[in-house]
C-alpha cells in the first residue's frame, strides 16, 4: 500500500469517531443509519421524510441539492434553497444531514447548513477539491470511484487529512462491471479490507450499488454483517415519482422496516444499532 | 431475462430443495456450510480435515483431485486416488463430498465417489459438459464464470436441467474487475438476484473472491445476512503448506470459529445454521 | 510471466509459422484473411460466400458447425453435415477452412474435415479440451478467453504445445467491459504484447469486438496497422439474416471491399496482403 | 443515445475542425501529434523536447504543470513558472501547448499561456469545472474517464459546449479492465464509435493506454489507421529520468521515429500527417 501515512491504522485497534452531532457519531460500535432521497424536491417531501425517519433508528438525513447528472440538461438541483429546506428538517427533527459538494466554491454554503459534506464518486479524485476540503471545517463522506482501487480511495482520503481534515467517512458504493443487472457492484471485499487498512469509519451506499429496490435490504443486511460501521440508503414518500434514480430509492415505510431488520445482525457481530447511541460513542470516543 | 424456461421461479415462493445425502440438503431454511482443502494432498490430510470439521456445524467436505490450473506445469490433482480419499473420509464422518469435474470423461469417476459434482468458474460455458452433466445422476455445483452476467449464469443452470438434472446449486465466487488488493470481487447483488429470479439454491465462496484469508470470515457473514442458502470455504490443516491457493485457506481452527459466528446472523434472517437438519429439511421438501 | 517455456521467444526475432495447406500461411510476412458467417446454414450459403471471397485476397473460410449458444434453445449448429459443407467450399475453391470444437469428441470429426480448429473464448482455459488438443494432428486457433488475462491466454497456448501440438494461433477477439455500446472492446494492446512475448502468430477477430458491423473494418485496419498477422472476420450473403450474431456480420461486398483497403495499411508496416503467399511463406518457413 | 444536442452530428460528413493556432487545426485531413513530457520539469527540459520536435511532423507540445498524482506526497507540478516555460517553448518554436487543468481556479492561468486546456480522466465528470470551461475562451481536449461510457463521455463535451464552448476535442487514453499487463486498454472502438456518432475531432493518447513504451508506437500506427484525428503521446529527454510515468515515455528519437512512420498509415487511410497544414485545414474550414 502506497504512501498512506495519516489513512493507515497504527495498530490493530486503532478506530477513529466521526462526530456529525453531538448525538450522532460513525465509527463507534453503534452502526448509523442515513436515509433521504436522492434529490431535495421541496420542503413538504422532506418533512414528510424527516418526521418518517426520525421515529426510526435513522441517524441523519440525506438529499442532495447540487446534483451531478450526466446531461446538461437534467435538473441539476436545487443549490442554496435546498440547503436552507436540509436545515429545517435538521433543526426540526434533531437529525444532522449529508450532502453532495460539487466544487470549492460550494464548500462555504454546504458547510454552513450541512453536518457533513458529501464527495461524490465522480470527484472522488477531484483533488483541488479533496485539497480544499481539508480547511471545510467539517466531516468529509467520501465516495469511491467508479472503478477506483482501494489504494486509490485510501489515497484520496489522504489528500483531506494532509491538508487538515482528520474527520473523514468512507462510503463503497459499488464498482463498474460487465454485468448490466445491477447499476455496480457492490464491493464488500473492500468494506472489509478498508476497515484492516484504515482507522477510518467506513459505510456502505447500498441504493446505488443495487439500482434496484428490491436488491436493497439483502445488500444492507450483507453490509451490516461484515462490520460496516453504517449505512446511507435513498427513501421517498413516493419512490416511483423521485426526480433521480427513481428505480433504487425505498418507500418510507420499507426504509423503517428495513433498519428494524438491522437490529439483530448488528447484535450478532457484536455492535449496536440505536437511535440513543450519543452518551454511548462519547465515551468510546474519550478512551 | 432470457429463455430460462426451467430455471425461472414460477411464483415468489418457489425453491428447489438439493438433497446432497440423506441428512444433507440445501435450499431448505438451514444454511449448509461446505468445507475442506483446495486440492486433495493425501489421505492423512483429509482425515485431519474431516475429523475436525465433522463435530462442527459443516455439513460437507470440499477437496479438489482434478484441478483446473493456469499452467501445464502446475499440479493437476490425484485424479481417482484423491476421489478414493475424499470417499473414504465420507464413509468415516457421514459428510457428503463435493468435487469438480472438468470433462465429460470425468463425470462417471467423481459421480461414483462423491455425491456434487462441481462445475469451475473456467467450465462454465463449456456447453457440451453442461449438457453431459444432465444424465451424471447426481447435484451439480455450478461455479459463476469469472465475467459471466447473471443472465448467462442463470441459463447455463438451464442447460444442465434442459438435459435431465434438476438438482443444480448456483455459487458466487467473485468476479474479475480492475482491483487487485482482492483475488476478485464478491457480488453479492448477484446472490440477492439470484434467489429473487431462479428456485435453484444459491451458495457463496468468499475464499476465491477475496483471495486473502483475513476477508474470509467478514464476506461469509455478510453472505448469510443478504441470504445465501449456503457457503463453501477452503481451510487447510496447515493453510501455509497448501499446494494451491494457500494464501486464502483458513485453518481449521479458524473455519470452526467462523461457522459458530454465523449462527446468530442464520437466526437474524430467520434461518438455522444447524448440524442436524435432516429430518427438518426432508419435512420442508415434502411439503 | 508465468512458465511459458515453450510459447515465450528465444529471441527477438522468433517466430512461428502455422500452415493451414500448401497454399496458406500464418505468420509469416503476408497478412492472411479468414472470412464466412458465424454459423454454416447451408450449401447454398457458403457457396455464395466461397465463391465471392474466393476471388479477392481471402485465404481461408470460417463457419460454425458446432455452436457455443447461452441458450440451450438456441440453434446449437449443423454438425458433421456443417463439416461436409465446409470441406465441399474447401476443395471447390481451394481455401482451407476453420470451425470451432467445443468438446474432446468433436476433435477427430473436425480435424477429419477442417485445416484449422478454433478454441472460442468460452473453452479457452476448458484444460482437458486443450490437452487433447496437442494430439489433433491440426492446427489450433486458440480465442482469448473473456476476461482472461495476458498471462492466462499464453498459458492456456503453453497447455496445447506442451502436449504435442506445436501449431497454435492466438486470437484476441475483444475482453469484457463496462460499456455497452460495442459488444467487447478491442485489445489491440494485448496483440502487440502478445507479438513481443510469444513466436505464436496473432490474428485479430474484430466482428466479436464490435458487435456492430459499422465498426468492423476501422478496427480491422487498426489491428493490420498494429502488427496482426491475420484477421478473422465475419461477413453473410445476407446479413440481416444471420441466424446468429447478425448485428456484425458485413456483406460479402463489405468484405471484399475491407479486404482490398488493407492492402496499403499492410504495405506501410512492412508487410503484404496478398493471395498468392504460398511459395513466399514456404521459402520464409525454410530459412 | 442520450440528450447530446450539440455534440451529434447533423448529417454523416458533419465534422468540427478545432483551431489551436493559425498553423495547427485538429478535424480536418491531417492527422495531428502532439508531443512533450508527462511533466514540465525544467526549461532545459522543454527546450530540448522542443527544438528536437519542432522539426519533425509534430504540431504542439504537451506538457503537465498542474499534476493529478495519487498521492499527496508525490511531485504536484510546477504551477505557473511551468506554465511560463512552455510558453517560451511555444513562441521560440512555434508550437501550440497544451496542458492540464485540474479546477475552475487554474482555468484563467492556463487560458493565458496555453493553446488548449486539457481536462484529465479523473475529472472528466467534474461537472461544475465542465461549465466553467464553457466560458474559458480555449478549446479544451477532454480525456475519456478511466470507466466512462461512450454515452458519458459524449455527455461530458456536451456539457462543456452548452455553457459556451464550441471547440472541444475528445480523447481516449485507455479504460481500466482486470488484466494488468498494460496499464489501460486501449478502446479504439471508441474511436471508431465516436467518430460516427459525433462531429467533434477524436485524438488517441497511446502512452498513457499503454503504460509501456514498448506498446506505444504499434497502439499509435493502430489509432491513425482507425481513423483517430490526432495523438498525444508522452517523450523526454532522458525516458527512464521522468519524475512520472517513466516506464511509458519515448525517447525523443524514437517519437521523432514513430511520427515519421505514421505518414504513410494516414496516407492508407485518405489522410495526410505533414507539418505544413495551415492552409490546407483553412481551406477545408471554409468550405
Amino acid at each position: 500500500m502506497l504512501d498512506a501515512r495519516l489513512v493507515k491504522k497504527s495498530h490493530p485497534e486503532h478506530r477513529t469517531i466521526v462526530q456529525l452531532s453531538s448525538q450522532v457519531a460513525i465509527g463507534g460500535n453503534n452502526v448509523i443509519v442515513i436515509g433521504g432521497p436522492c434529490t431535495v424536491e421541496s420542503a413538504e417531501q422532506m418533512e414528510q421524510v424527516a418526521s418518517q425517519l426520525a421515529v426510526a433508528p435513522i441517524h441523519a438525513l440525506r438529499g442532495g441539492v447540487y446534483k451531478p447528472r450526466t446531461s446538461p440538461y437534467s435538473f441539476q438541483g436545487m443549490g442554496v434553497e435546498g440547503l436552507k429546506i436540509l436545515a429545517e428538517a435538521r433543526s426540526r427533527y434533531g437529525m444532522p444531514v449529508v450532502t453532495e459538494v460539487m466544487s470549492i466554491a460550494q464548500i462555504e454554503p454546504v458547510a454552513t447548513y450541512a453536518d457533513m459534506l458529501q464527495i461524490g464518486s465522480r470527484n472522488m479524485q477531484n483533488f483541488e477539491l479533496l485539497k480544499a476540503l481539508g480547511q471545510a471545517g467539517k466531516p468529509v463522506l467520501l465516495k469511491r470511484g467508479l472503478s477506483a482501487t482501494i489504494e486509490e480511495f485510501v489515497m484520496a482520503a489522504e489528500y483531506i487529512m494532509a491538508h487538515g481534515n482528520p474527520n473523514v467517512v468512507l462510503c463503497e458504493r459499488g464498482i463498474r462491471s460487465f454485468d448490466t443487472y445491477t447499476r455496480n457492484v457492490l464491493d464488500l471485499g473492500a468494506v472489509v479490507a478498508l476497515r484492516q487498512l484504515t482507522h477510518l469509519p467506513v459505510i456502505v451506499d447500498p441504493s446505488h450499488a443495487a439500482g434496484k429496490r428490491e436488491l436493497v435490504a439483502d445488500l444492507a443486511r450483507a453490509a451490516v454483517a461484515c462490520g460496516a460501521d453504517g449505512l446511507i440508503i435513498e427513501c421517498h414518500p413516493e419512490p416511483g415519482k423521485s426526480v433521480s434514480d427513481a428505480r433504487q430509492a425505498l418507500s418510507l415505510e420499507a426504509m423503517v422496516e428495513l433498519v428494524h431488520s438491522l437490529e439483530p445482525i448488528a447484535r450478532a457481530v457484536g455492535r449496536t444499532l440505536t437511535k440513543d447511541q450519543g452518551a454511548k460513542t462519547k465515551q468510546l470516543a474519550a478512551v
